[in-house]
Formats: C-alpha cells, structure tokens, sequence
C-alpha cells in the first residue's frame, strides 16, 4: 500500500482494480478467458472512473482528514472494472456501482497501522463482489451518484461534492488518462514524505562536505517546514507502519543515510540510537504558503550546526513527481524489486 | 431488514450480532462451543456498544441522511461480540473495534432499494471478520474511537462526534440495556411509516362509519403531516422496497384496508387502482413542530371528502413503539410468523 502509484486528486487507483481483475480472470471458464486487450480495457475503465469520482469534490484535492480515498473511490473502480471485463448490461453496471458505494469507506484513523492495507485490498474484493451481484440481478439506487440534497448517495464521503455528468461517448470524449498526474513512489511510505526525504538528502551532502563523516554530532537543532497533516506528524513513531507516516523519521533517516529505502523502514534502522538523537532535536513548523496537497505543498529541512551555522535543503517536487516523472529505467527497476519477491501462477488471459 | 427493532437513537441492532454469534457458533469445535450462557453475554456486548457509539453524537438522534446506522455501529458491535465470544484479549478487542471501524458505513441513498439489507448483513459478517483478523494479530489505530481533530476515527461519520468514556467497570456502571428505548415495527416498512399509517387507519374507521363502504369514491384531498426526510417521501413508489419508505404509500394503505400488514406490500397490492387514485390526491406538509426524530415525531392525516367535510387521524405514539409498547403476546405472534418461514439447523450451544 505504502508503495503504490499515487494521483492528483490523490488516490491509488491500481491496487484497487488489478488484483480483482485478476480474480475474474480466473473464475471465468477457460474457453471464455478475455483476451489482453479487454484485461487492459477493463483496467483502464477502473481507473478512469476512480479519476472521475476524484474531480467530483475540492475535498478531495487536499491530503484527507476523513476517509481514506483508496476505499472510497476505489471500490466503486473495482465494481466498473470488474462490471466492464463481466460484460454486464448498462443497468446492471449502474447496479455495480450503486452497490459498491454501500461497500465503500474507511475512516483515517487506521493509516499508520498494520490495517491501512485492508482498505484497498477491500476496495478490490468488494467492487468484485458488487459487480457479481449486480451479474445476479442486485438492484440498488441508480441515482447513487447525485447530489440529491437531503439524501446522502456517494456524496456522503465528501463535504463539497459536486458531480459532473459524462459527456456521450458519440461527443468529443476527453479520458482522464490521457492527462492525469501520476506520482511514482521511490521508497514505501506516505507520498508527502519524499519532499522532506529529498530536502534532507540534499542536506545530508552539505554535512558530509563541510565535516567529513559523523552526522549527529554535528547536528543541533532539525527545523522541518512542511504541511500541516496530523497523520503525517508523528515525532517519535514507534512502529514500522507510524514510520513511513512520519515527516520526522523521514527527514531523519535521509539526514544520516542520505536517502530513504526500502530498508529504512526495518526494525534494525527504527532502533538505531543515532536516529533517536536526530528525532530529539526536530520542530516541526506548518507555513501558510504550504498547503497539504500534493501539488503545491513543497519540504525544507533547516540544521542548525553546533557550531551555529545553518544549512537549508528544500524539495519543490521530487523525483517520481509527476512534474518529475520517473524515468523507464527507474520505474523498471522498482517493478523489478518489487515483483521479484512473488510468484506467478501461468498467465490468466488469452494472448 | 424493514421488519428489525428498532432503537432510540435510531439503529437496527440485533440484526448485525445475531447472524456472527450464530457464525462463531458454528466455526467453534464441539469441544468448546460456547455456553447459552456465554452467547447471550456476547449478545449484549454487541448491542451495548452499539448503544454507547449512538450516543456519541446528536446527530445520531435524528432519522439518518449521510450514512445507514447499521452499517457504521452495527459493524463495530459485530465485533465486539464476536471478540467477546472469541474470548480475546484485552489489546485485540480494541484492535478489532478498530478494524472494524475501517469496515463501516453505507450511504443513505441505497435505503429504498433491494440492497439495504446488505448493510446489515454486512455489517454482521465484516464484524466477524474484523474479530478474526485482531484474533490473529492484526493491528488497527487504538485510538479509533477518540475524537482527535484533524485525522478522523469512527468521528468520520458523525457531523458532531463527542465520544464518551466508559466508567471503570468497577465503579458504578449502568448498562444502557437497562434503560434503552426499543420499538418493535408491526408491519415490514420504514419504522416512520407507523405514524402515518395508524393516524391514517383511524380516518379509515371514521370513512367506514360515515358512508359504509366504499372509500376512494368520498375522498377528494389527503393531507399528510410528517417529518421532513427526503428518503421516506416517495409520491408514487414502484417497487415495494420504495412502498415501504414511502408515507404516501402507507397512509393511503391503511386508509383503503385499514392497517398495513405484510401483504400490503405484495406486487398485487402495489398495483390496486384504487391506490394510485389516492396517491394521486395526497399533499405533504411537514410542520416545525413535527421533526425527523422517533422520539419526538407525530404522524396527521387530513381527509377532505367529496362534499367537504374533514376528517383528521394523529397518531402520537404508535403501538410498538418505546411508549406503548407490543404486549408480550403480539411479540411472540411476530416472532412465529417471520421465523416460521425458516428451516433451523440442530443447536448451535450447550444447554
């Protein structure tokens, strides 16, 4: 989860589709399996209806406070995707839909805990489960997505929502993907942690030029300038999961390592002593120009040396921004490392 | 689902523990099924909490507009039971709230449809899972049920959440069962419709007793006063699941037959004549005085007749309701007459 492609509007709208689309796969019969390009259609409609849903609130632009949007919008990606690889009549994909928002939402609290996982693996499981009982002939409102005053549809997970009719498909058509910022993570943990990550690698080369090698003792004071996001604010976080939600261990790590992996998050680099130093003598401020969203907000990371010098890092968009795009190579290696701990059943569509 | 008891604040709470207790039951190995005894605690453990969380907002008092009640307490109170008769510890009990929290919720808007009842339904089962999940370790945000500004917990479904704490059980704890208004539906609709349809059955009694026969011939004009509650006002419902959230369908119904009952949602019913012709003659009023809440709503019908005289039916307090409610004797007939339909497996506890 901590790890997943991320959008603006921020969502991670894959986990939500692939793995049920997986799944239908293998249920459908062997002389039925669809073909690549239906898989591929199937996805994109997933994603493309999460995209949509996303635009549907301001909300949903900022970093969330109330629901956790993998869960919200995701499930009703899952139940269009699932709805469009089943072939399902137009009704019964209304259907899906409807029903998939009676499957949706979970609240934020469980962000930094073992549970976030659940909420797009649910989303996945649920849309699936949607899709299959509107197959059966489940009804549900077929007006879940207006903005029926007094009736709360889709639009109770949101406190400004706002939802635009699709243009016909006959009309001029304009798909979301065909224009929609993607984030590619390079370390799993909360997007808004590579701005701090970067500044503070960028800091990091400061103090191994200016001393040479020993980070902590050089360091006096860790001034960070970031947004104010109170899961994300966690000054001394005690499990794996509150780490990579942490704006803190983040700087800190990058501060001492010179950057942020995969490994940093383990339970060894959690307990080293020089990092519990670093995270004692961090503040942590929220300026007004520094909004929680992931398109304007930006990280700085200030050190104040024993000495009394100051050094200044800052990330305006790091790399794997979608102003700042991984390159194939990057993205390559990451699917690469991350898939080389699985294994693969034969393959489940027609070539 | 329209046939559940009903409490005030408004919930259906019996229907989201029952089937996970009966489920735990059946998971158990001979050897250690739980006592009568056991399940009839873990019974109350689930809708005691369902009772405390209701009470944590004001919101709550009214008839619902964001999210289906079920879905957001009665999840959590699947799971208290179910972690009550798992026997967990202490730490996963509060994990399983937890977790079960990011499993909650439903919009409004799928009310009058055929999935409703899947609120419930899931409810039941994602609290079990939710208690299977923390039996097996998973861990969820303790703090769940706080009311931290800025990252919301269980906080996300209420517009005014003010969580309570519990008194220590070894101080003076008074359990909510205790003192707990609980209404039981006569006929399967949404429990608003009781009002309308008594007021409405007394107006019926009057129509008889004026001209004999024959009703829809006299009436010219029904005036209804209700709550205002958008989903419940349905002029002209088309499937029963709308008839039975519709104060038009069932004033009209009991002023045709004088009482609704289990019948009168029958496609055949649906379809009467006689019906349309008085729905087509209904106006709604909702008067200040009459708000969206159980406890403090009234139902008044106003039948203006063909040579102008007027008829008036209120209904204050239905029979079934927390202040008049069924004798021992309707509730027995009740029971007999929904569970007569089933077929029961041999028990599932030890005597």
């Amino acid at each position: 989860m901590d790890f997943d492609d991320t959008w603006h509007p921020a969502t991670h709208p894959s986990g939500a589709v692939l793995p049920a689309l997986l799944a239908v796969c293998d249920m459908l019969p062997n002389n039925s399996k669809p073909s690549g390009r239906d898989f591929l259609l199937a996805f994109n409609v997933g994603i493309e209806v999460q995209g949509r849903l996303m635009r549907f609130s301001n909300e949903a632009h900022n970093i969330p406070k109330r629901f956790h949007p993998p869960t919200v919008v995701g499930t009703l990606g899952s139940a269009a995707a699932c709805a469009r690889l089943l072939s399902l009549e137009r009704s019964q994909c209304s259907h899906a839909l409807a029903i998939a928002a009676s499957l949706s939402g979970a609240p934020m609290a469980n962000a930094a805990t073992q549970s976030k996982p659940l909420h797009i693996g649910n989303a996945a499981r649920l849309g699936l489960e949607a899709a299959l009982l509107a197959s059966r002939g489940l009804e549900a409102s077929p007006r879940v997505l207006d903005d029926t005053a007094g009736v709360a549809g889709f639009s109770a997970f949101y406190e400004d929502y706002a939802p635009r009719p699709l243009t016909s498909p006959e009309e001029e058509l304009q798909f979301l993907l065909e224009d929609q910022d993607i984030a590619f993570k390079r370390f799993p943990a909360h997007l808004g942690m590579h701005w701090v990550a970067d500044a503070a690698a960028s800091v990091h080369k400061l103090l191994l030029g200016e001393q040479g090698s020993e980070v902590v003792g050089q360091v006096q004071d860790i001034l960070l300038r970031v947004p104010r996001s109170k899961y994300i604010d966690r000054p001394f976080p005690e499990s794996e999961h509150e780490a990579r939600h942490s704006f803190q261990f983040n700087a800190c790590s990058a501060l001492l390592d010179g950057e942020v992996t995969v490994d940093s998050f383990s339970q060894d680099a959690l307990q080293r002593p020089d990092l519990h130093a670093l995270l004692g003598r961090v503040h942590v401020e929220h300026p007004h120009d520094n909004p929680a969203n992931f398109d304007r907000m930006y990280g700085e990371v200030q050190v104040t040396l024993v000495g009394g010098d100051v050094l200044k890092g800052r990330c305006d968009t790091f790399y794997g921004h979608w102003r700042n795009p991984l390159t194939n190579e990057s993205l390559r290696k990451k699917f690469r490392s991350n898939a080389g701990a699985g294994s693969f059943p034969e393959r489940r569509w027609r070539v």
